[in-house]
């Protein structure tokens, strides 16, 4: 299992780490944001390998650099790779440490909510590859991972809301208790010193769905809760031109699989305008979707990679919050269903 | 642990596994050669990914267009890979499916004795980067693989030779029974199937060092025996412009280092005329090198990635067959010492 560390002292956790595990040598991978905003109030002196921000960096162009930029660097297989930033950079650079040299060791420094919570825990790591998301990599977990809300104080609110999604999707996984204390939360004026201990039970959720199922062949895919819609609306803001943040796409997401969790699995209706009531005093707005969308929407739902087979639609569902369905279908009709209520609710 | 097949009928030992493995698509990952020389023999009715030939060719542009070609050719995460080819196919061909969807399934099928008895085996993947050797892969066993010497019946003898000092150094490293044998066997002449059963006790070595060690941290480094020498006599032979087959440096390289066995282990003296014997009546031949070519090898020695610090030079020893010792060093007296006595007798 990977250590996990909860902290307001970033450098002084990252320091007794690297001191603890005395590699030959230290290389920061990070974007050049990062690099930019977080590294110098982090005080660390270690050699840097810094890319341009963003996904469409996420690829084997960049991935190559990398792996130069160590060589040139002189990383040997007994130095150590810190990934300071987003989901792109401990993505990549978990997936560069994991090949360099047959693998060497690895830390993750999440520096958005989102990170924190998803990418940075658990040991999928990768690259995007001819345009398809995460094509190639390997499931690598990283040694230890420092976790910080201190390292959030910058991010625009929007930031906040997307990475929130997430940790509302493992509180629903988890119990009705962990579901209702995140409800209570004001992620929109959060309070970073109290969204610590939320985020640790948060990502506690994670690691133990992951260590029941670290290759995804079963239970793993509960963490796919909110995704199948999730996803499809996020390739439609993209398609027409408006993107949405990942975390509100889920978020959204999530409100459509608990409809079709209600119709199916008698999730319960008040849970439905609880949550939703939630996403709206929150600010996430709404997906601009009619029911002219709803065709481009299933065909989406239907290509994502999580289908065995082309003709079903794979989604986890709920009967309650804390309990899973995985591997459930919907036809067509109780989708296009789901959507006109989840159309109503969030007006 | 690895599936190992060992069979005088390779395609249907191939039928076999695909049926029970039943993957959603097959694709056999294979160099030009090998598509023209022995997949006709095999009859086998699944998508090709081909690419030419030679050590120059593991690298990351060919990694890519493999992987561009298992998704033009429809490759899902249920997908199989087949590698059929000499050790750069099942090291590039692995690392290509242990990072494609964060892995897919792999079964190896060696073409030559050297990749049979070395790489298709133990789950060391991967290819060369800006010049380095290995630089960039993962460890990742194949599902399953196929040894067969029906397969090595169109071989130059040279590279019977090459493959078979491998099979020496398991020997050695086994038990002075596993050597005699092998010692009293003809690989100028050899007859395949006499070949098979050793070859299989061959193999189980070094499942058997692989097995108790995976990432080399310890006693798998065993199997570096005459690689230390022999990588310095290989990358000299090719700096000179003349170079020699990798097994057969490996076999030179396990007489240095016999020598230096001898010298600081008590490894019997018999043992190392009887080895240079049989290399002799095999054909082996003889590196070309004098005493002006000593401060080279040891340069080549001091550099080889095995050593931990540049100041030391690391050995696999025996004190006698079947009793390793590893993470020795010699001085570079003893070095100098050793390859006299060498030269002595290769002459």
């Amino acid at each position: 299992m990977q250590t996990i560390i909860y902290t307001n002292s970033v450098s002084e956790a990252i320091r007794s780490l690297v001191s603890e595990m005395n590699p030959a040598s230290v290389h920061i991978i990070t974007d050049t944001n990062v690099e930019r905003d977080v590294l110098p109030r982090l005080g660390l002196d270690y050699k840097i390998i810094a890319f341009p921000p963003g996904d469409e960096h996420k690829n084997i162009i960049t991935l190559s650099s990398i792996w130069a930029s160590l060589i040139e660097q002189g990383a040997t297989r007994k130095s150590l790779v810190i990934n300071i930033g987003g989901g792109v950079v401990t993505d990549m650079g978990g997936f560069a440490a994991s090949a360099f040299k047959r693998g060497i060791r690895f830390i993750n420094v999440p520096t958005t909510l989102l990170s924190a919570v998803d990418a940075a825990v658990g040991g999928k790591t990768g690259i995007n590859f001819e345009g398809f998301k995460n094509e190639i990599g390997a499931f690598a977990p990283a040694d230890a991972v420092v976790i910080s809300t201190a390292l959030f104080s910058t991010l625009p609110s929007e930031e906040l809301l997307s990475g929130y999604a997430e940790m509302l999707k493992h509180g629903l996984l988890s119990s009705a208790e962990d579901y209702a204390a995140l409800l209570s939360f004001d992620i929109l004026n959060a309070d970073l010193d109290r969204l610590l201990p939320l985020l640790e039970k948060s990502v506690k959720v994670k690691e133990r769905i992951v260590g029941e199922d670290p290759h995804e062949h079963g239970i793993r895919r509960a963490l796919n809760l909110g995704h199948t819609a999730g996803h499809a609306f996020e390739s439609l803001s993209i398609i027409k031109g408006n993107p949405i943040p990942h975390g509100h796409a889920v978020a959204f997401g999530m409100l459509v699989e608990m409809i079709l969790s209600h119709t199916a699995e008698g999730f319960p209706s008040d849970e439905l305008y609880r949550y939703a009531a939630y996403l709206k005093s929150q600010g996430y707005g709404t997906p601009a979707i009619t029911c002219d969308d709803y065709a481009d929407l299933i065909a989406l739902m239907r290509h994502d990679k999580k289908n065995d087979t082309p003709d079903s639609i794979n989604f986890t569902l709920l009967s309650s919050p804390g309990k899973v369905l995985i591997d459930r279908t919907a036809a067509e009709a109780e989708i296009t269903a789901a959507l006109d209520i989840f159309r109503d609710m969030m007006e």
